[in-house]
């Protein structure tokens, strides 16, 4: 493909709920749109700062839910309305990677063969910005040269049974032209999460990579290979443009909703042929539950994190988090040891950041237990 | 003192600020004003509604601060404005005693001889209201015929180092007239809060009862003592007292402002020459901290006390108190083993059960963090 004209355009996507944070987050309020990394930014600023160094500001969009398109609207990001677009509906993150190319094919004016995607999550904490701009141009570049489905894989630094794996293949890929291209490598298969045992084996052998959710394509390219994984999606993205190119929304959307709900490692990535993985370095973290929090910010000499100003007094390794602003507690924390405690005007949890993960649960127990009475006592 | 009429006057000691409630408890609502016992009522209701069970609803005096005034009244207690008398200031139980004395002198008309005192704090639990009203009419009763100063010990149920203690002499009291003569005895001394060695041993003697700050005298009885134990401070009642037969308040209030700040244990009981014991065995706790707040109310089978209905799970002996009223909040606790959570709409204090008395300072330390600054995030 070398010598085809690329335009490339960074795709957020911002459409996850981050029940895991309750209180903190709310469906209004999901992950991504909250100070959960270490600057006073949501991860969504920090996202668009991130990807804004790749791409032109103007080719940027986020795709998101319909209910998070007016909060993120109001979260003051520095893009134009028309550059935050919602999905018709939930259809998990292949949903939201075929809505937005009918877009680019139906709306955007660039034609498929130049128009390059940088797909990248919204909600993750990323630690060296350069170092993610370095890789992040190779997995572009490969995409523009190499006519592959690309991904960036995160070096592991721990035996974590909470993120999916890319295997790697031992061959090399040419890619003279390629900035970087000795660190990229045909992905040999993608791996579910592990249990313990077997995050053990894969962090020992070094042949595993971190699933970081980033894709990288020509839509020619992209397109090629989902006709022949699955028929019925391409089909449908090519109809949608369609009908977005003839400013039929209604048509676009009815479409929309025969997508099923799949994941794109899942409906794509998995059974696709040719598959190239950048091997990246720098610090990141899926930001998954209230135990991830403290590992992406900076903990006081005792290992706890802290946010808001609380108290804490004899603490080791605790999570407290008081959401700041108009109704700001008074917290204070004393005596614990590895707990989380998570306060905003309408909500407290404390739990021990070992069950961190069953957050989701303890939320809808808590709308059964408030809603299903039991005594005043 | 038989044949003298007598006069029964209820004086509910309402002045505590009662920090270690914190958050839960404050300045203007002390631990007295908070539902801490087993019913939705505050503690000072429930002692209005034991006390008047003894003495006419009209005969009911609650004295509290000047801060705590309108607080008090505010909170709804069945008692005329006029029942609910304010200290000018701070000088701990004596000062409150000897103002209620100089009231009684001075404004009630009721002769020193006929006025008998059943004076009984309004923070603390009682279990079972009959029993304490039978005991109390014993310490009543010896009171009008006995000319001694009367207090009511409590049995106690556990070694605890938290009470004052008093030593009961073995000798019996002859007081034929007086309705469960049998538990009468005199005080052989008054015991600080013990060590743990110490608590053991007087839990296994048997000889030692709680101080449970109750006392019942003759105001005649009661001058005649304090004449004798300290006449500074008795000059000082009769001439407030003579101040506020004239109606002059300000001179009072001056005279009030030299009174020490003593305890009535340390400043006449313990120097007294006459004084008898009631044994009493109504179930009792001064609810003297969160840890205490668990033994007075009805805990679920994990030994949880809850109030407010949060959400717990796979808690065990936890103490969670989540603060009623529209600003109510959402709280869950998970998986947590005998510590406090206790929330309200702007504070939040999680701590083990075991640092419970340890909760006022928490909150010196709390100011002093808050108006100290630091940094955000």
């Amino acid at each position: 493909m070398e010598g085809v004209q690329s335009t490339r355009i960074g795709v957020i996507m911002a459409g996850g709920v981050g029940e895991r944070f309750w209180p903190v987050s709310r469906p209004d309020r999901p992950k991504q749109l909250l100070p959960l990394g270490p600057s006073s930014r949501t991860l969504l600023e920090d996202t668009v700062y991130r990807v804004g160094g790749l791409v032109d500001r103007e080719r940027l969009t986020v795709i998101t839910s319909r209910e998070l398109r007016d909060p993120i609207v109001a979260s003051g990001i520095p893009l134009a309305h028309e550059q935050i677009i919602a999905e018709p509906m939930r259809r998990d993150t292949m949903g939201a990677v075929a809505w937005i190319t009918a877009h680019v094919l139906g709306r955007m004016g660039v034609s498929p063969e130049e128009a390059v995607l940088a797909i990248v999550p919204a909600d993750q904490y990323v630690g060296d910005v350069e170092t993610f701009r370095v890789d992040l141009r190779t997995a572009l570049a490969a995409a523009e040269q190499l006519d592959a489905l690309v991904t960036v894989g995160i070096t592991p630094t721990r035996p974590e049974t909470g993120y999916g794996y890319i295997e790697v293949a031992d061959e090399r890929v040419e890619a003279p032209g390629v900035p970087g291209a000795i660190r990229l490598r045909p992905v040999e298969r993608f791996r579910e999460k592990p249990n313990a045992e077997t995050a053990e084996e894969f962090f020992a052998s070094g042949r595993y990579l971190w699933n970081g959710g980033m894709f990288f394509w020509r839509v020619s390219t992209f397109m090629r290979e989902l006709r022949h994984v699955d028929p019925e999606i391409a089909e449908l993205i090519e109809r949608m443009a369609g009908a977005l190119s003839e400013g039929d929304e209604a048509q676009a959307e009815q479409l929309f909703s025969e997508l099923p709900k799949l994941s794109v490692d899942y409906a794509l990535m998995e059974h696709a042929r040719r598959v190239l993985v950048v091997r990246a370095r720098f610090p990141w973290d899926d930001v998954g539950a209230w135990d991830a929090w403290r590992r992406v910010v900076e903990c006081d000499g005792s290992g706890n994190a802290a946010y808001g100003r609380p108290l804490l007094i004899d603490c080791e390794e605790c999570s407290v988090y008081n959401e700041p602003g108009q109704d700001e507690m008074f917290v204070a924390v004393v005596g614990m040891e590895r707990v989380i405690v998570a306060v905003t005007h309408d909500g407290l949890l404390v739990a021990p950041l070992d069950r961190a993960q069953q957050v989701r649960e303890v939320v809808r127990q808590l709308a059964d237990h408030r809603n299903g009475g039991g005594g005043e006592g």
